[in-house]
């Protein structure tokens, strides 16, 4: 496998037991490393594993025409996995805490997008549930916020954390419900996903990934380039800005 | 399938949409009711499906070899289950909150057995955990308790909830481990085998409950039988004792 990428631009995984992906020479195991098409822009590349592949390899755990339950959505995971989902067909169920970004999720595809903090949250959340009935629940909060969705969807539903944003508890608020609603709590950790999928199924993944960075589709928001001579006095302020990611550029 | 057991005595499991067990006639679906062998005692008869069928079911979630962790072990479940994994060459980690039980449980075959109101009882589990390495963790106790076990347990432990004793919260103590450790809250219920298991698989360890049984290595502990025309008068007091089933006989 090793031999199909040699010499190729990559876009890789920290495995375990590898280097950090911030150094200019890394060793990785050749299973998680993944060819980057032409027309992938750098600015692309280097955030390609992170987010948009996390969000597609998510989004495999979702039945083709189901609806799923995606919380703190505003954030730039959610994003791309609002466009992505209604490109195959699958219904995104956003949650958020604020309206701001209510209008930009449903416009970037997003089925329902609802706000937490509405006084009608509980009865709208409700409603989508009983009428779309989605069995996967991807969660980044992990709070009993996410407890309170997890008991309000019924059979069979998977809350998969893969954050933790929120301090409080994430309890099992009923456990009897695990056993005769067969519901379960897992988690998901894309390189545990790149370990345990064929290499074959992540190129088709990935290339999907590739496309849609390609015809600008999805960008990488970056608010603050950085030349590296100048990252250590000014990335405290770069990183206090509230969205987007920084870029540190070499030359 | 209904063919193979036209005529004959079974056992079987309450299915969701069926009558209740309790009844002279009841109507099940022929997935769900399994043949009587000859030699198994009517009194064996009445209580195979509940715990017994529910010990073995459960065992099969255990690799041959493997450890596994298993709560309120001093239960007449947990008694089932110590001789049952012995015999199958699983190592039985049995949890209890008395002195009492150990001995019982060593001699059925249980390979560890820890007091969880014991001063040591922490490092005690930590040095059994971190030596047999168990991933499956079987418990009726969903409570903090079970929460701090599922923790202390190391990567890919799978908590399998099929019962609720305590009232304090089951919370998901650290979150992370769902993601990067790939833990997991699941639940077990004996009906949903049932459904989900081949009915050559179901006949397989039907027939080896039955054996023991059979060959007085598992007996029915009934602590009170009642004529059915003393039942209401009596039953307060013999459900009042502190071990044992109370059988209803008919004639």
């Amino acid at each position: 496998m090793g031999r199909l990428l040699k010499g190729r631009d990559v876009a890789f995984y920290v495995t375990p037991d590898g280097s950090g992906a911030w150094a200019e020479y890394a060793v990785t195991q050749a299973a998680v490393a993944l060819p980057l098409k032409k027309g992938v822009s750098d600015r692309d590349a280097a955030g390609l594993i992170v987010n948009p592949v996390t969000a597609a390899a998510m989004l495999e755990l979702v039945g083709a025409g189901d609806a799923f339950v995606f919380s703190a959505a505003a954030s730039q995971l959610g994003k791309f996995v609002a466009g992505l989902a209604r490109d195959q067909g699958k219904k995104m169920i956003a949650l958020v805490r604020r309206e701001d970004p209510i209008k930009l999720l449903k416009e970037l595809g997003a089925e329902y997008v609802l706000n937490e903090t509405s006084p009608t949250y509980a009865e709208d959340l409700e409603r989508v549930l009983s009428k779309e009935k989605p069995v996967i629940f991807l969660d980044a909060v992990a709070g009993s916020a996410s407890a309170q969705v997890h008991k309000a969807m019924g059979d069979d539903a998977r809350w998969i954390i893969y954050g933790k944003l929120d301090t409080s508890p994430a309890e099992i608020l009923d456990p009897s419900e695990m056993i005769f609603r067969n519901k379960s709590v897992e988690g998901f950790w894309t390189t545990s996903w790149a370990s345990n999928t064929s290499f074959f199924r992540k190129l088709l993944v990935f290339g999907e990934v590739q496309n849609r960075f390609r015809d600008g589709q999805w960008t990488t928001h970056v608010s603050t380039e950085l030349p590296i001579e100048h990252a250590i006095e000014r990335l405290p302020q770069a990183l206090a800005q509230p969205d987007g990611k920084v870029q540190i550029l070499l030359s």
